[in-house]
């Protein structure tokens, strides 16, 4: 009999977006050496920063307003290089009349890039309201909407059916940060809390090397992810595979420097402190 | 794009008695097809009962508690037939001394067996004091203590390797139970709830499916499974194969008939409703 090391607590998303990483973590079996917490994005921050999960992933803006007790995994997050499909601002006037918009009360990063937009690229002064993610109660009390997940992503498909017809304009936030910014726009990584790292480094690089593999095998077998996936959501295969594709889950120069811009700009209206220096893990 | 079927709401129990099944959900890939909520066992029963869980384990008293609202899944329990080596009363006096006993908080059948034996076959009638599982300040207050899971796991192979010095007595409920009833012992069956097996009769057919193959894929390789949890749990890989092979996960005539004459007696003493008829899904 020995004392056996505890197994890390890790956090997962279920949203559409991770299931490339749990789909590799199921089928590589990693997921027996985890101690997995499912939960909402904003409820895994939370844990992480409070010391109940070891390893998980943050959006980009909870991750700067606790860098300093974080260090994050290389080689992974998740973003888009141009479009990403699931997160809009949604108008139901011409952009230059947008006097209200309504934020979807999940999400913190989308938010607060799509006010950099508004604000910043356009000179827009809308008035805010923070609302449940319903687009059309949100569009009954706003004159657009940011929304984020499987109902951004609905959405997006909708109005790519409907061309000239569809109801609303739609900006995808993704490629609007990419053509102000020239970058890479990361919406979420994956940290570990830094005193966790200091004294488990070995369980660190293993959860990462489990992650990268789990995600090369989904990554690499798109058509089978997306087929076991689309049984039990409202996408098709074809829609799920091109998803998958569409997001970037790599965390390489270009990224960082799309974090780097992110936060500066962040920083400059106030919104999070200063990044001084993003700290790896050593995997 | 269709409005696909949510995934069934599972429960599972991260004891190790419950490892094997799902290190073959895992291996099967099946858990990509579930929303597993993993638990304790009263809250996973708890939340069956309630409506929160479309399917999970539940602890025998609870299930003869809630027949009705219940069809069990044939062919898949956790049971022994003679010791199960992690179920046990521990007791400090000779047995016939016995005047105070502790009860784990976390146990409901277990509890009940200890009382019928204690009572019906020995004769006594002890005091009994419910507190949290750990043995030795059990011992402080009572004669005697029942324990489950890792802890009487532990309590079992100590006594083993000590020999005549170990300093405590030792009864195995699930030997005790058999060498009395002549019959298998069931801990818990796994259920669901029947106005979802009415409506979904297909889904409690696949889940099942799903639970018999993993758990044959996982008890066709012990030793796998064993060395694989040995990396996280206190006990060595020959003494987790041990245990997997102790436990009996089938739920056949003779186990069936261990549940009647348990349910028997247990309606006796009033500590349940009378057992009408044990219903089964259709699979």
């Amino acid at each position: 009999m020995n004392s056996g090391p505890a197994r890390p607590r890790v956090g997962h998303i279920q949203f559409l977006n991770c299931l490339p990483l749990y789909w590799g973590l199921v089928h590589s079996g990693a997921l027996l050496d985890l101690e997995l917490t499912k939960d909402t994005p904003d409820r895994l921050a939370e844990a992480l920063v409070a010391g109940d999960l070891d390893i998980g992933p943050i959006s980009l803006v909870e991750y700067l307003r606790h860098a300093d007790e974080l260090v994050v995994l290389p080689d992974l997050a998740v973003g888009s290089d141009g479009p990403v499909l699931s997160v809009l601002l949604s108008t139901a006037v011409p952009l230059a009349e947008v006097r209200t918009v309504a934020l979807g009360s999940t999400s913190r990063t989308s938010v607060l890039l799509a006010r950099m937009l508004l604000e910043e690229l356009h000179g827009l002064t809308p008035t805010y309201v923070t609302m449940p993610p319903d687009l059309p109660l949100m569009l009954r009390e706003a004159d657009a909407a940011v929304i984020i997940g499987d109902v951004a992503l609905r959405e997006t498909y909708e109005a790519e059916r409907d061309g000239a017809a569809h109801p609303l304009g739609l900006i995808d936030l993704g490629a609007a940060w990419r053509d102000w910014s020239g970058l890479p726009m990361v919406f979420a990584v994956w940290a570990a809390r830094r005193s966790f790292a200091d004294q488990h480094p070995g369980v660190v690089k293993e959860v990462h090397d489990a992650f990268r593999a789990g995600l090369d095998l989904a990554l690499g077998d798109v058509a089978a992810v997306a087929a076991r996936a689309a049984r039990f959501e409202v996408f098709d295969p074809a829609t799920l595979a091109r998803y998958f594709t569409t997001l970037d889950f790599s965390l390489g120069e270009r990224q960082q420097a799309g974090i780097r811009a992110f936060a500066a700009r962040a920083a400059r209206r106030g919104d999070v402190p200063p990044l001084r220096t993003m700290t790896f893990a050593q995997v």
